[in-house]
């Protein structure tokens, strides 16, 4: 049985939806969970709960916390008993094959690297958001903001991470991958972007060259490769005006009575919509390229993100993501990787 | 009285949103059009509006046309009797007071810098985005595409070219001006923005520093700086995911019979929303420092969207823009402008 541990005290309203989603994958997957917190607090939360005596869930206590607060830095110097590090270390000690947190991204990305440690022939391991797209199909975009000032060859690797994900994970059959860039023919872009041109050419991958901003919610393209700068300005953009739209969208609505009783009829064709432009329902992004796995959410996470956060560890681990991103950078090397 | 020359074939359905946009705004605000084109097609199109004779708008014959397909260099280099060319000539030879294209973006800005030449001190034109924000306050993005891989020095002159626009067309009195990037923090972001912070703090503007993605349509910058890349990037991801938004609900909305019948009741909050959201509202997107002026509108403008760039391109001339960037750039240069 796969084991998962859940940073219990990550999120903003941590550890209620970590609690929760923890009891809804147990049921759900099959999984067996390990909350990592201050014990007291997560006891508590858990025996709120009833009916979740029987269920494959544990909780190994933390003494300390990282808050939005801390840096990076300091998460990783200090803090050594924080429940995000400790569940980082179960995963190095095999004692769980992956882990969730909902907090601080930074220091989430800084513990898992320095803890687990990278797979073999990864530079620099990259965030991959998923997204919705019209098509119905999810979007990877990766880098979504672990690595600032990308080399090309980092581009390269992301690009190679990101289809297996998207292949195994996602299901594609031969994920299109595409370069971020400002215009569909190849001269268009910066520097960086027609310097990683040519090697993405030469990677064994379905890569189908420039795709420009808007076709990521198309579902023109499965993979859309870019450096953790433009990749994180566009995810936040993205979050950005979907708030924008859900505020004048309900102010136009309740403008009046007959409006407000049109918006009562089509509710559910609201709660539908929601539904689909949902990121709860893709249970965050993976930081690929770290040894065992490591899935990030987002702080404003609830239990049906965290739920599905920890399904997507447990088929990270059963897809054997980690082995497949290592044969394949050794095969991409010639034999150099892991040296 | 302001003369604006119109690109009366730029548009994908040019030129009669040209023609319909030049009517509306002879008639609406006083200025005085003259439309650029084919002279017979244009011709055709102004005889099927009744009750225009009277309005002071001319027709000036051109007969080439720039295509999306044609490069910005090609578009410079041969077609030397182009609409855009010409609608830029009459603004180089003071015929006209700006002028305004819904044409290829690349040859628009290519035309107009090479025509019309930069303002004094100027290095960089750059494209201004105006857009909707959540608090009903437009945000002006620069620059959205002109310019790749910027030094920090030419984000600095955006930031001063942002400002006099929000102050003087936009009407905000102290615009917060921020530098687009992944974190509030200073030393958040890539090489670029941390180059660029210490000179963006020495502007006389009210700096707000970084600000990130999810800022821009929130209200709390009005002025938004970043190199054309990420601004291309950024408007093209917001492009999409409205589109991908509207496609959504109207399928969510139309899917059973009752939630059709609250969408005819709420129609006009969809209608509401739209227009607060609706880009032609806006009138296009300045490119700041040419001299003369230029505005840029979306090849899918409609009437409206032209009538509005016509505006802001008399705005522009009235308001003394190019002006005001001169003696701002001469005076942060200490003389040095325009040697």
């Amino acid at each position: 049985m796969l084991t998962i541990a859940v940073d219990a005290m990550g999120g903003d309203q941590a550890p209620k939806p970590e609690v929760d989603g923890a009891i809804r994958a147990a049921k759900a997957l099959g999984v067996r969970v390990i909350l990592v917190g201050r014990e007291d607090v997560v006891r508590r939360e858990l025996e709120s709960h009833a009916d979740c005596g029987s269920l494959q869930i544990e909780v190994h206590h933390a003494s300390e916390q990282i808050t939005m607060h801390d840096s990076a830095a300091r998460a990783v110097r200090s803090k050594r008993d924080s429940s995000l590090r400790v569940a980082s270390r179960l995963v190095r000690d095999n004692c769980a094959q992956g882990f969730v947190s909902a907090g601080n991204t930074g220091a989430v990305m800084a513990t898992a690297k320095m803890v687990q440690g990278v797979v073999p022939g990864v530079d620099r391991p990259a965030v991959a958001g998923v997204f919705p797209t019209a098509s119905g199909a999810p979007v990877v975009m990766i880098d979504v903001g672990a690595n600032v000032d990308c080399s090309p060859a980092m581009l390269a690797q992301f690009a190679i991470m990101g289809e297996i994900y998207s292949r195994v994970i996602l299901h594609r059959e031969s994920p299109r991958v595409g370069l971020l860039s400002i215009g569909e023919e190849e001269h268009k872009g910066n520097e960086m972007t027609r310097a990683a041109m040519p090697l993405l050419k030469s990677l064994p991958i379905n890569f189908i060259g420039n795709v420009e901003g808007r076709d990521i919610y198309t579902g023109k393209v499965d993979v859309v490769v870019c450096d953790g700068f433009i990749g994180n300005v566009a995810l936040k953009v993205s979050e950005g005006l979907v708030e924008m739209i859900k505020t004048m969208l309900q102010e136009s609505l309740e403008a009046t009575i007959t409006r407000k009783i049109g918006y009562v009829l089509s509710k559910a064709a609201f709660t539908d919509f929601k539904r689909r432009v949902d990121y709860s329902e893709y249970g965050g992004a993976p930081l690929l390229g770290v040894k065992g796995g490591c899935i990030i959410c987002h702080g404003r996470s609830n239990a049906n993100a965290i739920k599905n956060a920890i399904r997507v560890a447990a088929e990270f681990s059963s897809g054997k993501i980690n082995q497949r991103i290592e044969s394949e950078f050794r095969r991409w090397n010639g034999g150099k990787a892991g040296d």
